[in-house]
């Protein structure tokens, strides 16, 4: 880290400043140069608040030079993270198909569908039990009920389970599901992170709406210095001015993070467009830019389709989806 | 609700469409035109999912005419609303201070801070024992013990207490506090949310990083459907592509939302902006545009000033922006 | 176009708007709803100001179905247009890869690179003569005399070549030019659009930073208006909240795009990342996604290898994007 | 300039940097860190491309200390600049009124809005000559015709007038204009900046949509390096998430450009918020945070209201706007 000092800075002001630095327990290395004063910091940097600092009178601007994540960190581990998940491998090499329906309905509408996403290459099930809902007035999902079918179609078609947890107080509820999704609105819900860290749960982690890269390396470090190291990030779009599309897809973060951390990294071209017949090309993009997996979203009720969600598939409409992105991973190989 | 067809949508279809609004209570007008059919929807539409049905192959467009809150909406509820919180008014022409620091962090500085700014003018008191941190390894607050001096503090000046709750399951912790702070990051923790509208506690809720003010309404509406209308709205600042400051403070969301809801609407210049020197001329701002109070971090250590943080100010500091704001707000009156 | 006034639109009001708006030559059709009443406008719309209609004291909303490009529109112009610069063709089918350096900085430097380029499988070559710079004290570029060295290794290379405008006043510099390009900074420079348009120039317009996908239509369409029908349009990433990458590559605009309109993509993913390494992957990604080309930023300067941007490659980093990228074109093909 | 290396970089590579930047002309101050290396550079750096040095293999980061910009800097000109227009002064404790029409649109109307702001308070009268439209098929303005009917009403009322260039081929008609606009979109028309720089004109200079203030301070630099010092800053919404108004409004822009810079600072709620009922609680806030001026769009039809913009005031509501900001003005005195 360094701490630049501003043109005018008092020695007495500078003194307290380094003996608190030092209080810390780091060593500080002072460079008075022509205009600047420079304060190069050694040792474990990743407890000093860079706001806090950058806020003091006399400095001008701080600079972390190593990066405040440790566990997610590429550079403290180079190889890929793969995560098994019931035999289905994320991550170094292994791509995976998550799909499913927006919202658990009914026994018939799971099981039906897990069966029709399985058949076109679907390696995990998803399916939202828990819907986080901007307004309190629409379907908040079947809850509980809702993870019983999803385990019910799991047993079915062998499917291992993507389902999304929005309280630390129902885990239980989850005791059974494979791999545990913290939406994008719970991000930074630090007290939900820290919970899962402590269990031995895939966590599939979604990046928040406009939360950075580093913020989002940041929310899987909570998971991670719980003891929980499985975690999967998941880019599905943030939020910009642009209005044509639900959000922007930000699809640069895939080699981005890559090069941050060896976590595996998912798209979800489904919630980050709202569109349905943008999900195949941006599905393909992201097998392009070396994503390690994808989640669709796919609806199966055909004489209803009027209801389904504007960025849902049918299965077919996956299947095809499944067989490009194939032809891309192929080609790429 | 005006939901817009596509110009080669088939009758069949639409039929579909048509049975299938009814069939969730709603009246549908068909209007014919020369290029275009329009379908005007009569009733309760707060449970139509707007996404869902804009998605639909045959929709052009939808589009919302009534508001989706409704207990917030100033519409039906004309007059300001006003909260008393131990015989401090907000809203409704009372304008309040709440101030104090950004961490409690020993029972001196609690304490001392407390009169501090109570001579300077503060009349409601604020301290963080829960701290929301993007770190796992940055200092996570004293948690219960802080709740407990921040108590002490109350009890030792008279001043309501303001601080942030993080999950549910700590509200046993909030007992005695008069005023239960959302997070930025937590205003679509629906759960946390529908947790607080069963208590009959006053909830000062912040406005997400990324959050419209419709997304602030729909939150309060969380709380007040569950049975509690106390609720105090708050803009901290949003996140931009400028990075001069730490987000940008949108002053605008005062008249706007005054003409949206009935709610009072306090500001915090603070960590909007992260700059001290910008604290008072956003607090004189924002009382010059209508706000029902503001919320400003005060620090209290002169022999530690170097560990406050960038956006707090002394109270001597804070009495001079309690001082120039009153002059506005006695101008404008 | 689709007028929603408020429940307490007054008659003498409501008729004044509708004599208003028949004045505009246009046909009303007016749906007296339970609550509301919408006005549906028929004729051509495109004069309408949305903004002013909105503004007015009955107005509650105002919903443009059609959209306000003509030209630009796929709807009136289903084949994608083809556009051939010299025989090298854009859209349709045909990839096109535009490289070369930021600047033209010396007859050797660009001589040699674009022979290397060629080599490596550039089918046109680019070049900056004329350097839009935030800042006053930066090189500015050699001007007409960098246009002068571009047109000598266009001769050598038989590569035609693309370069950007700053000034109508300098159209008479461009006479050989093969590919105009219009920076992002001016993509709102209405007057270097219109003399642009008066031109048979084929012109290379760029997303503005912030510029929205039908912004970027409706200034494709002020060349369009004036005759000149050869626009390819280029996404270069937008400005967003992430800093992690210099702007944020938005490449759902590609379906999104050729949804909308039938001219050609091309994406840059130098100047949208920022960032070497990058643009490998997003190169892929963009022709995954269906892309009519890329256009890529290429030093050969070995010895200076210093000086070069940040987001440029070698000229055998190209040749390895051209490869790979080829293998994704034939795999979706 | 501070130049972070990385951890791995090489000898030669880092000798041959150095000797780059020498050669630039800075002196370089190398600093061997445990972990990193810094170099410190000292000298004129405005000539440095950071992007560029960025980019290089070898380095992890730069930071610039001194800032870019030397002529708008305060830290060399501690004094606020006060400019002259015929009389009205504009900085330094001096606020003014710019008010008028958006666009011209006939003797009649811009001769009687004239009179009408100055009876209310105006200080200086602006109109749209040229305007910058969206769309090629909106009315583009009376341009040259309209700047003579601005004259005519600057000769009867004595206001001097603002009005909006497009394109440096058009200053020969601004002869006696006594304000130069520079529009949103043309913030880095950098040759309509250059070619303003040589005149003497006042320029009255907007933020662009997506324009931080470091890039805003830019292009006045481009004006006052080529010897023109008279340019007003104006702050007028920057583009963000949030449609409530049509963009938001960043009056921490005020006091954070005050710090920055010695130039006058005005505001335009009109087109900041494109709502009318907001533009009166914005300017008063403007004021108490302390801008110089306000820029208000008034509209003078009664019986053409119906077609006055949703930003427009009436004479009389712009009257009441002054009042009310001059009420703040005293207050803050």
């Amino acid at each position: 880290m360094v701490v630049i000092l501003k043109n005018n800075s008092q020695k007495e002001q500078t003194q307290q400043l380094i003996e608190w630095l030092e209080g810390l327990g780091l060593g500080v290395h002072t460079v008075n140069g022509h205009y600047q004063t420079i304060l190069g910091l050694l040792g474990d940097t990743s407890k000093v608040d860079i706001d806090m600092v950058k806020g003091l009178e006399i400095v001008e601007d701080v600079k972390r030079i190593s990066e405040p994540y440790k566990n997610a960190n590429r550079k403290f581990h180079p190889d890929d993270t793969v995560i098994d998940i019931n035999g289905v491998k994320v991550g170094g090499g292994s791509f995976c198909y998550i799909a499913g329906p927006c919202s658990i309905e009914s026994p018939e509408q799971i099981a039906t569908i897990a069966k029709e996403v399985k058949a076109a290459g679907a390696t995990l099930l998803r399916g939202g039990a828990f819907k986080p809902r901007t307004s309190p007035y629409a379907f908040q999902g079947m809850r509980g009920e809702g993870i019983d079918l999803l385990l019910h179609a799991k047993e079915e078609t062998g499917l291992p389970i993507v389902t999304e947890i929005m309280d630390a107080a129902h885990l239980p509820l989850f005791e059974n599901v494979d791999v545990v999704q913290v939406g994008a609105r719970n991000m930074q819900n630090f007290e939900l992170l820290k919970a899962l860290g402590k269990t031995n749960k895939v966590v599939l982690l979604k990046r928040g709406l406009s939360s950075t890269l580093q913020e989002l390396l940041m929310s899987a470090e909570y998971i991670m210095a719980g003891g929980n190291e499985k975690v999967i990030l998941c880019e599905r779009g943030i939020r910009t001015f642009e209005t044509a599309t639900r959000n922007t897809l930000d699809l640069s973060a895939i080699p981005m993070l890559k090069s941050m951390t060896h976590l595996p990294i998912v798209i979800d071209p489904s919630h980050a467009t709202g569109i349905a017949k943008l999900v195949k090309p941006m599905a393909m993009a992201a097998a392009a830019a070396g994503a390690d997996g994808l989640m669709i979203e796919v609806h199966n009720n055909p004489e209803k389709a009027l209801c389904d969600g504007p960025q849902s598939l049918t299965p077919d409409a996956f299947a095809d989806v499944v067989k490009c992105t194939n032809k891309i991973i192929e080609a790429i190989k």
